[in-house]
C-alpha cells in the first residue's frame, strides 16, 4: 500500500478498527474488506500476536509492525493493534427477520444495538438515512465487532425499505401510542417480520402509530419512555423468546 | 446557609441536580430533602421558572437566583439550575419485589437502571459495596431523576442484604451458567423476588451458579454476554410482563 492512510472520515472509504477483539472479529468475518493489520511494538502478549497472525495468514492478510502508522490513526493511546478496512455494502435477506432503525443518530446507541441484535441472532438490519455513520470506529468499538456479523444494509427512506422486503413479513413499528401492548403480542407463528424504531429523541413520525401491528411497550407512569437500545433489547427478547438461538 | 457549599464530594453530606427536570424530580419527590435551588439569571423561560417557583413554595424551600453560587457548583457550562440536596437514608420494602445490584461500578449504568426499575414499577434497590457512588450528579442525571422515585439502599455485603430481605422471596442471581433459562422461567405466581446482578465487567461471583434459582438470558454463541443495563432491562421486563404497572 503506497497510499498513505489517514485518520477516520466519514468520506473516505476505508475505516478501522481499534484494539485485538474488534480485529480478530474483522479478520475472522470480513476477511476480503480487510487492507492491513498494524501492530505497535509495545504490543506484548505473544498469544494476541500469534492468534493476529495466524488469522492475517487465513485471510491473507498483510501484518506489519509500525510504530509510526499506530501513533498516527489511533485515537486512544492504548490502541496497539489497528486493522484497516474497506468500507463494504451489503444487501438484506427476505427469509430472515429484520430490525429497521430510521435515523438514529448515536454511534454508540448503534454498536449496541447491532451487538444485543446478534446476541439474539438477528443478522440482518436496515438503517434508514439521515443516520450516524455506522462505519464510525466508536460504532466498531461500541458494537465489539458485532457489526462484521451483521448484514446491514442503508435505504435512503422508509418507503425504498418497505417496497424491497416489506412484502412479505409483518412491520411492527415501536411508537408511544401504539394498537398492540409488546407484553401481550403474540409474535407470528410462520410470517417473518421487521420491528421498527425510529431516532433517539424524537421517535417514529406520527404516520407508523397508526399502523395495524404498532407496538408500544406498557410501562409505569412514571417514565417517559425507555432509551432506544433498551426498547430494542426488550423487543428482541420478547420476539425471540421461543427461539433456540443456536 | 451561611455555609459555604463546595462541588460535588463523595464525602459530603449533600449532593446536586443539574437542570430543571431533575430538579423538578427532587422537589416533588424528596422535598424534605432540599437545602435550596439555585437559578442563573441567563435561565429565560418564564414557563420553566414559575413550575420552579411553585414547587419551591409546596416544598419550603428557597429559590436563590445567583450566577455565582451556579457558576461555581456547575460542571457544565450549559446548566443553568441547580438543586442542592442531603443525602438520605431509605429503608427497603419486606412487601415488594427488589433489584440487587452487587458491586455496580459505572454510573452511567447504575442511573440508566434505576430509570428502567421505575420504568416497570420496581421502587426497592439494593446495592452492595463496594460500589459506584449512588448519589453522585452522574448517576442522577443518568436517571433524569428517577432515583428520588426509588428506594434505594446500601448493604456492606450480599449475606446482610439475605439476611434481612431474603427471607419470604425468591432470589434469582443472573449468573453466565444458571440452571434456569429467562426465557423458560415462569415468575412466581405469589411470592415476592430479587433480581441479583453481579459488577459490569466481573459478573456474580461463582457461588451464586449453584443457587436454586440461578438464571442466564439464552443468546447466540456468537456474542459473550449482554451489557448490564440490558440484562437488567430483559429481566425485569419478564418478570414484570403480566403486572398492569400502574
Amino acid at each position: 500500500m503506497a497510499q498513505a492512510i489517514k485518520k477516520y472520515q466519514k468520506k473516505a472509504e476505508y475505516s478501522f478498527t481499534f484494539g485485538a477483539f474488534p480485529t480478530f472479529e474483522l479478520l475472522k468475518n470480513r476477511p476480503e474488506a480487510v487492507r492491513g493489520v498494524y501492530v505497535h511494538s509495545r504490543m506484548d502478549s505473544p498469544e494476541t500476536f500469534e492468534k493476529l497472525k495466524s488469522l492475517c495468514d487465513t485471510a491473507g492478510v498483510r501484518l506489519t509492525i509500525s510504530d509510526k502508522q499506530v501513533e498516527r490513526l489511533r485515537e486512544k493511546d492504548s490502541v496497539l493493534i489497528i486493522g484497516v478496512f474497506d468500507k463494504y455494502r451489503n444487501t438484506l435477506r427476505q427469509d430472515t427477520d429484520h430490525i429497521v432503525l430510521v435515523n438514529p443518530s448515536d454511534m454508540g446507541n448503534l454498536g449496541t444495538i447491532l451487538r444485543t441484535c446478534l446476541g439474539f441472532a438477528i443478522h440482518d438490519v436496515a438503517i434508514i438515512e439521515p443516520a450516524a455513520d455506522v462505519f464510525n470506529p466508536k460504532v466498531v468499538r461500541s458494537s465489539m465487532g458485532a457489526l462484521f456479523r451483521q448484514q446491514v444494509m442503508l435505504f435512503p427512506d422508509f418507503a425504498t425499505y418497505e417496497q424491497q422486503y416489506g412484502q412479505n413479513r409483518t412491520l411492527y413499528p415501536f411508537v408511544l401510542h401504539g394498537k398492540n401492548v409488546l407484553q401481550e403480542l403474540k409474535r407470528p407463528e410462520k410470517e417473518r417480520y421487521a420491528l421498527i424504531f425510529g431516532n433517539e429523541a424524537t421517535g417514529l413520525p406520527p404516520i407508523f402509530e397508526s399502523m395495524e401491528h404498532s407496538v408500544t411497550i406498557r410501562q409505569s407512569p412514571e417514565v417517559d419512555s425507555f432509551n432506544l437500545s433498551l426498547a430494542v433489547g426488550m423487543a428482541v427478547y420478547k420476539f425471540t423468546e421461543g427461539d433456540p438461538l443456536s
